[in-house]
């Protein structure tokens, strides 16, 4: 029997993840292990400073005080019968592509996964409002059932973006590379009551660097985005280059002499 | 002048900031903007449920109650007077190797710096104890000031550990790779006053994948590690075999039927 764990940042409570429950539903033998609560942007962070508690809200489903990570490494190690087939993420509202997936909970759940060895993909419907939690969740289901067939590459997690157009708009699947945002005035300055200036995180324009093969290139043109993204963030190429062209010793400059 | 931006993930007053901005202060017109608290296994998180406090706690050291990505968004675009020449975080209270760079506070900040287009370094000591953070500061100055001399590649920060040893015992720099880090139970099962079953993340474990020119070996030899790490976390080889083999149309399999 194929074991699943979904899991979200948007927590256990939200249309995104009950849509993607439903659909691997039909796949096999599905929990959910799921933040109490939002935890979007909380990039891959995990809970080290104060225990975690795990609340069965009904056969199956768990709510964890804690973030998308904490509850991968708590359902695979702790809470399911046995170590899960795939982890699924999702589906998330909101887009995670481009550089921005370090920063996202969803992305960083799938890690996790793939840390533990379990095959993990995750889950977003690129929108302001609307969101086809259905559609997404009519085509997660195929994509899994694929990934359940043909498992992945070492190391590595899908990362897919649904457009947000109808079942009968979408022109199908592009496998993409992770495109480049580029930021611009992203913080506004307000006061609290008392005067004192603050500063939240948030609003202001973004761009996108275009390009063949990106992900939102991709999402903009009405596909399926899936990008396969690995844990290894070495940049190899850089590797190479350091080595041939940095002098360690000068880096090192006089330390002989304090030595 | 050279504009220095410094900041960490254990807070605002540990030693280890303390250790690195004495030694960049020699460097350039230097500023820290880091957490008020320890905020260890952060991961990239950003904090947009609230606005957040900057408090100038002594000139041109700022405090924030938020995360070290927090820290480095708001040094960036609203603290510093201008555009820091280079982002530097740490010198971290413990490792930061392998797949654990991805819950890493201390690296988080530089790939913030990096997503600005700052050349950014990451600083850790390898240790559990006396943490030799004078020798760090004094090896993390030269790598600086090199990196400023040499620039970085596109995309790129430095991650740098350095090994728990006397000045005299460090052998030297390595141009290393990311390493590969394997989990065994680490999470710990507790109960509240009430004899409800919590659980504790940490503890547990741990083993290295051994292997040439990764960074837990160079750190074990007694070298410095420095290992690129780069913001594309697509796994360039996967796409291309994915794209090669995947047969996308089978993927969506009897969508035809169902559009």
């Amino acid at each position: 029997m194929t074991v699943i764990l979904v899991t979200n940042d948007d927590g256990v409570h939200a249309p995104g993840i009950l849509a993607l429950y439903g659909a691997m539903n039909e796949l096999g033998d599905t929990y959910i292990v799921a933040p109490d609560r939002e935890r979007s942007a909380a990039g891959h962070s995990l809970t080290l400073h104060r225990p975690l508690k795990a609340e069965e809200i009904r056969a199956q489903v768990f709510s964890i005080n804690g973030t998308p990570t904490d509850c991968v490494t708590l359902g695979i190690n702790k809470l399911l019968p046995q170590k899960p087939d795939i982890v699924v993420s999702g589906i998330n509202r909101g887009a995670n592509l481009g550089d921005d997936i370090t920063y996202s909970g969803t992305v960083s759940a799938a890690i996790e996964g793939t840390m533990f060895g379990v095959p993990s993909v995750a889950f977003s419907v690129v929108s302001d409002k609307d969101f086809q939690y259905e559609t997404a969740a009519f085509f997660a289901k195929k994509i899994v059932s694929y990934v359940l067939r043909h498992s992945l590459p070492y190391d590595t997690l899908l990362n897919v973006n649904f457009p947000e157009v109808s079942r009968q708009e979408i022109k199908g699947i592009k496998i993409t590379r992770q495109g480049k945002r580029i930021y611009e005035n992203s913080i506004q300055e307000t006061y609290n009551p008392w005067g004192e200036k603050y500063y939240w995180i948030g609003g202001g324009r973004t761009f996108w660097e275009h390009g063949d093969e990106a992900d939102m290139e991709a999402v903009q043109q009405n596909y399926i985005s899936i990008t396969p993204i690995h844990l290894d963030l070495t940049n190899h190429a850089a590797l190479t280059y350091l080595r041939d062209s940095w002098k360690v010793s000068d880096m090192l400059g006089d330390t002989d002499e304090k030595l």
